[in-house]
């Protein structure tokens, strides 16, 4: 944020002032603070420390009073932050000493232990895990189900139809056009297991490695760990403290859905135009023009897209903010935090409306249909069909070139050409091979495991269904 | 921003709803909003719009007394947002629909005529661009200048003392620290000129492109051009809309400098650390540890250092949302706001309390001194001395490297050596050598153009001090 | 490179090894050597010492044989070196040592004074800027102008039909196709002056700046200057060997071509899909299918498209390589060359197919005109057409946004519109209105400076011939 | 690289070159050919094609002997490149095409049925897949467990040694030197478990996808799966030829090896400069100066530092070349292979390079104990000490920094107060507490799980040992 000269004056002293003769100018604190971006932690900092006092009072380090006071003291505080009444100050620098000051000043003395025996190192490192443990289980995996439904659903209530597949943005073979939006539930799929390894490393508990050293006080922090749900804690406090491995891994994850849905939305944005006219957007998730009354823009899948470059950036933000960063803790680090908080948002909000607007969009199987006609669809399937008679693939290829070259001389398509004018290219043609030249019913023919016709889009309708109601 | 269910309720009708039968959902509105962001663009759009209208009223296109009622409704709308009166809605979309909507409400039918002959996609280009010289001219120009004039102060006021000069992190040639500080300067100016050649292509007009094609009605470009102090006016509609080049540009420029000001923070850094202990810093632009009570750590320096990563990942958010972007407008390009403005933000607040860290730090002399005695530094002056007498530099370069070896077998500085060590490795040598081998009367025999020696040195201070005078 | 076992045994020591007693591994040697890449600077690091040595020779470190002899010699070694004849080794390292080992050896004792008061971090600096000021004048500048020139000519030879214009993929109003070619063209202005500006950070001479500190040798850095053709020198030694601005900032200016070139690609790989069929590309510069006898893929602007990954990568990998590297040298350094090799090749190759692509192409003004009644793109023209009859923009784009929901439900374009059906809708509207309502008339009427009609076209084609004949 | 004019003429015909009644131009030919970078699959292609002809054979596709002589043939081939005697032709594109066409030329007919029921655009996602889950098996695993085992034998051998430990690269407390060894130990095993983790995605078999679609052959894909020895097959055509989340997955998990090694290296320079002095490079990973003869640099930690960018710019690279691209196969997927083998070169050349400089190493206890008594390290012994004795613990660490700030005005270190002195600030202090004043006794006393001290360090060890033998 821009530094104005009205925050360079300061409304309190940081709790860590002890011994500085001075206090910092303002524009320091304002330079320093994370606060800003950093308090929506505050429930999972609350529920570390209190994990932490508990154990604190189970090595003698409190009492079982004190800890009664600090426990009363930190929920109070969370419900005050909730409901909004919280009053928070930048020169309380960040979500820790925001709580723990406003605890020391409600509940005195006992305030004054909570920060025995840990460092903020380790407790940022705590929040961050919680946060992003939650969001995973409690937001993320939900969002991806809810889109892969929303694909499963229009592929079941209108997928079964005849599109020409494309490759290079051409017209390639026929398939049904369920196979796309399976195709999109295959990529969340491979999204949704990378978060869940993923959060096998957010899922180490870092607190009690203090400052980097650990500490000399008889503190037990496998107990806290547990009480927190983790499966393990950190082994090594050096790396406790300077790891960030799961923050870059969890923005990389968030980037590669990015991408995926991005390549979706491009597939639709292209599919929304009139030239192609294969996908009908609800009106819900278009907008109109300022100058152009009659425009229907799909600005919702635009900005999925165009929101891509933002995740890409976050994750490039963090791998460079950690290159040639010396070990432990550094400053630095306290940059993390914009860049996971800004992907997961810019994430979150694009699987879900994704999973709206899909529930809320057509195919258009006239379109789809009209476009089967053009670009001899059928041609491998000519091919495959010489391979059956007997000609070998290259020589079939070759062939049905000939024959496609030929149409297009004459301006005809495929399923035009006369018995006798497919036997000048080849004797293995036979009058069976009309079934071929249909796109709509080749369709019915591909054999092979997971291939994009009637069969195995049938199969794989099944699997998903099976897979995404056992979630729920 | 994650999307919360209370933002799904909405409260108002976006101006552009002639068409659509029914409002959209509230999700969309608060995917594709922008207001939140592009609000601090209000200035430059009001300023905009009223360099519209008076081209509309000389065009014929409204009245005089329209035009009044305009020009006057804009500028109290610029009073209430200035003074923080103006309550924005996100169902307004952007600052340009929040300001035409209120125009229209405030002063009726002439606020219907505003959005004559333009559309959102030239005058978001043009709002951009407005701000983005401001930025320039008012803020980034004169941030650079101070900073170039602490370094340049600081350097004057005790940069005449020899230190160890680093080449990969090793001891290599004696130096005058000023010149580590000049260095900063050089960088610094190359930025600036960076910044120069940008503004050129961010002074250029885009409105009247409209939409995309121009416009059938009388309007005047270049008029508006003039108003706004622009040097010409965008040669091709299509292009005038779709160019962000300007706004990447911009953001290769504040990168290169985060790159620079990480440069020296890390050498700052490292130069702060016990072991070296080179520069002192004021404790203002230190923190202490929530664990250990007697660190003095240079916060400042490392979130310059970590802020690079983010103003890095805006360049490539920005790049990664126009690769492959089909031409003239697209909804993705709204993204670019965020990456702008959070990148300058970083960059604007780092060069800032980077002037006020230089002027506030001092060298440590006595540290300098103390390590001008290891790693032979004096080498390379005396591989000098030897060609000066004769000896092919490669011979006295392995000579040198000879006595080196001799040195630390012994276990002796360069200095101890007697005239008869000495010349037991060279005849060339003469008792003249001495000079040469003390690093800190090596400093004074530099003789090369920039070199980091008492003469150049004073050379290059001097000329700073006319070219950063005549900016003032 | 992978390592390879049998790339362990070295074949020669490099010439700085004066001082180690024991050689370095093999495998340092071929982890820590540029020799591999830095060869192609070979011209120019031979260009560099001549006229270091001439300099020498005028400072009197060198007599007028000596310079005689290396000036020969060095003739002659980039002689084999162009004719293939010369075997780089290994374990010469980088070029520089190559090419002055060989100098040594071939002519002996003066060979060994070239190096006299220069280091290879002003040596190598040096060359990378004489090869880059090369790449731009002699490569670059050229390739941009030929992509010019062939858009210029298609617009020229096929633009003047009318198309309709999009945004958000969506129809919008009708333009001239020349339109789209001419934004291409501002593009690439740009882009030529971005490199022009480039080119003047590119054109200082480091040389004698030495290692770092400068020299006590009687050097004359203006000298060498001039004598290659540099405007200025480096003001200051730590920042003329630490400096590699001008290397990220000409990758950038890379990356804004490969970006733009990527928005032309992506439109074109849409154009030539059979549903638009706009753009009709040359076989040579699209390739068949393996298995899809019919294919024709316009593989060659997929590659320009995805090639920009590629360059974009290359500028991350300079700006992360230089984020928080201390100060003057530093080995990372070397790996620059990579990036701006890499960058510059891909780039060139692109540039240079895509002109070659450009001129073989051809419109498809059947298609486009097919289009032209699709989408309402006359719309706009009606609300300006209102505008004109005296109806506030607001309420025009209203009506005409009711109007075409009128058409939509009938089933009707806007130019099926009865006089009477129209002017249910407003008074406002005459029976001059058909002429607005035919998207190839209105072209015609577009007057905005820069507009995408008729008049405004021509000027702009009028501009560029101008522009671009006075570069040849 | 550059397109020089001579690349122009042509070798030979592609394949796939029936329809084409004109050759495409050499400039197209050398633009969109990958032989020279992806002829490093040759071994992969050929064994894909082995267990693709056999299955062939057991869906009766082609006969026992068509199969005989297409393993026959293809084994020779293998034999070829392998001793390199094979000539690879531009012409052939790729490697697909190299050793197909090579194939039919040496057994005729039989080769022409090879390609029955693929295509290149699923035969290059498995030949990318074997090759990459070899790359994972039988290097990078390897070479990660070589550097841990490097990293372990270090701490082993010279760990147990009290040093600064360093936050903010300010001393913090003191540790034992082998808990910065330990930390680095556990990113390498983080990296081996995404490694892992990503292996799962990569063993997935795409082969029988073909083009898009699937076929009309009765092909078995999990016969060829199962030959190949993956675990399962792609289930959906589409997404098997548009899938390159493996590759990209792959790439980041490089990045973040490289920037685990980044960051150790960076502490390595540090620590290596004259004024740290806390670790002793071997010569052989050094190189000189040109100019400097006394240099020794630590050049290969520098390079090691330096490809970091060079990574992170392959995985910007794949995630641009993705964002937004159409679904299923375009050709902007070539460029995958670019990243992907540049970025594993690096990395593996990286990691080898560094398990032999860290076996060759040695830390420097005097150095490190020298700086034991600079910057206070013992104070947070103090404050902890002073929590023991029942002081809160802010006000034990507000009366530690009262304490310090005493020792700096007097001058002296905590350990030469006397407890009289030490008694004015707090009477909880006892004559016991010059135990915590010395820093080589405190790394005896830190208590909590995995603490940088004696107790848990030693454990640590032992975990390692345990850990890394069962991989052998």
């Amino acid at each position: 944020m821009a530094i104005k000269k009205q925050q360079r004056s300061r409304s309190g002293v940081p709790l860590w002032h002890g011994r500085f003769d001075r206090s910092p100018a303002g524009l320091t604190q304002s330079f320093v603070e994370s606060l800003s971006f950093d308090r929506r932690l505050y429930k999972h900092d609350i529920a570390g420390s209190i994990a932490h006092a508990r154990m604190l009072k189970s090595a003698k380090l409190i009492s079982a009073s004190e800890l009664k006071a600090i426990e009363r003291g930190l929920k109070a505080i969370a419900k005050r932050i909730e409901s909004g009444t919280f009053r928070f100050k930048t020169a309380d620098e960040d979500i820790h000493m925001a709580v723990e000051g406003e605890l020391t000043r409600q509940i005195g003395e006992p305030g004054k232990k909570l920060h025995t025996a840990r460092s903020r190192n380790d407790q940022v490192a705590l929040d961050l895990r919680l946060y992003l443990r939650d969001a995973v289980d409690n937001e993320l995996l939900g969002a991806i189900t809810s889109l892969q439904y929303a694909f499963l659903n229009l592929a079941e209530r209108e997928g079964f139809i005849p599109m020409p597949g494309f490759t290079h943005l051409q017209h390639a073979q026929p398939i049904l056009a369920a196979a796309t939006l399976l195709a999109s539930i295959e990529q969340l799929e491979r999204d949704r297991e990378r978060l869940l390894d993923c959060r096998r490393r957010i899922d180490v508990c870092p607190l009690g490695a203090a400052a980097l050293a650990g500490t000399t006080l008889p503190i037990n922090r496998n107990q806290v760990a547990r009480e927190l749900g983790f499966a393990q804690i950190c082994r090594n406090s050096l790396d406790a403290v300077s790891d960030r491995d799961f923050a870059v891994e969890f923005v990389f994850d968030l980037a590669m859905i990015a991408m995926h849905l991005s390549r979706w939305a491009e597939d639709w944005v292209i599919w929304s135009s009139p030239e192609f006219n294969f996908v009908l957007l609800d009106q819900a998730h278009c907008t109109g023009s300022s100058i152009m009354p009659q425009k229907r823009n799909p600005d919702v899948l635009e900005l999925i897209r165009g929101k891509t470059g933002g995740v890409y950036g976050k994750l490039l933000a963090l791998l460079t903010m950690l290159k040639g960063l010396p070990g432990t803790y550094n400053r630095d680090l306290q940059e993390d935090k914009r860049g996971v908080f800004e992907a997961y948002d810019m994430v979150l909000a694009s699987l879900t409306i994704s999973a709206d607007l899909v529930a809320a969009s057509h195919l258009n199987p006239e379109a789809m249909a009209r476009q089967l006609s053009e670009g001899f669809l059928e041609a491998t399937g000519l091919a495959e069909y010489l391979v059956r008679r007997g000609t070998p693939f290259r020589q079939a290829h070759r062939l049905v070139g000939q024959i496609v070259a030929h149409c297009e001389k004459k301006g005809k398509k495929l399923i035009d050409l006369s018995l006798g004018e497919l036997r000048q290219f080849s004797d293995n043609i036979r009058s069976d091979v009309h079934k071929v030249l249909d796109p709509s019913q080749l369709v019915k023919s591909y054999r092979s495991e997971g291939s994009a016709g009637t069969k195995e889009i049938s199969s794989q309708l099944r699997h998903w269904h099976t897979v995404l109601a056992s979630r729920s």
